[in-house]
């Protein structure tokens, strides 16, 4: 990475620490410059608006997401290992964020303030569906799901799970969401596998 | 109602839905002074800090949880009638809220921010789990659960579906997400009710 790149992921990496810790409205090109140290007319003349800053956190946020729960998942075994890679990643991932996941907060911070923010939100969880719907496709393809499988339905209740899982960890700080998270995949799995996937040899 | 009071539930619910559109934290004495069009002084008089504002406004949001949620269901009977009141009730309370769940989305915001909200929420995010597993239990006692049914396992799914339902609705507006529901919940309530009871007598 040149100098510049190297600034601005400090910069970025510091704004989506804040956005766990305040909010993602809570991160002004101020609060940035103060935790930066840097100046604030340099920040400002970068990005224009405290909205910009908000996109490029978000922006930052999904190729982070992207590199460390979705690329590694694609290099596991297609069908059952690749889902719950998936999800050891996500869960991996949420719990090294300062607030959890970024997403599942600022989207429903940003559910009734329309504007730039809330349309990358949404663009954002749709391609996170998207993409647990491809991951439940290779289990389709590799014979594990029934082929008649409601992925829609899959992704909805799976993607329930992890909001779920994010809430106990942060919030609740269960010490047994590890078991109920086992039991919660293994029950989900089962209604989509072929009665011949022994579920035991995965999970 | 005295004026008295009358006053102070139109201070708070203008409170709570500042809070649906900002964020909890995006509630202060100013802007509540500037919406509801009283007095600054007068607000910061009665409330004396925005966290103690913050308090009031959760506790508000309690006590109407409370009454919209879940006394209606204690009066319908006890059992699988009971749980799904206990969710429609959930859906209608959080639909009508600007923002979706007040819990759910003060919750994200205030995981990282140790304090008497975050305290608050926490308790009260217990009870609700706990309100959650009473209602199950009337399930066992009325012969529909199997009686070593995992109460704290079911609360744990049936929560993180009303995550994804509050997401689907508030972020996503999903237009299936109704259908989504039904089967989520059917699948879940099968795995916990003894072979005798016909599901579809009550879905």
């Amino acid at each position: 990475m040149s100098k510049g790149e190297k600034t601005k992921v400090f910069i970025l990496d510091t704004g989506l620490t804040l956005a766990g810790e305040h909010g993602l409205e809570g991160v002004s090109i101020g609060l940035l410059a103060k935790v930066t140290g840097m100046s604030k007319s340099g920040l400002f003349a970068h990005f224009n608006s405290k909205e910009n800053l908000q996109l490029a956190i978000l922006s930052y946020a999904a190729e982070d997401f992207l590199q460390q729960v979705i690329v590694p998942a694609t290099k596991v075994t297609r069908g059952i290992p690749r889902i719950l890679a998936l999800v050891d990643n996500w869960v991996s991932w949420s719990d090294n964020m300062s607030g959890g996941c970024i997403f599942a907060s600022a989207g429903t911070e940003f559910s009734e303030r329309p504007g730039k923010v809330r349309d990358l939100l949404f663009k954002q969880q749709q391609l996170w569906l998207n993409s647990i719907v491809r991951v439940a496709e290779s289990a389709i393809s590799e014979n594990y799901f029934n082929d008649k499988a409601d992925l829609d339905q899959f992704a909805f209740e799976l993607y329930s799970f992890l909001l779920g899982i994010n809430s106990y960890r942060q919030m609740l700080h269960d010490p047994e969401i590890e078991i109920k998270k086992e039991k919660a995949l293994l029950s989900l799995l089962s209604r989509y596998v072929k009665p011949e996937v022994k579920l035991e040899n995965y999970l």
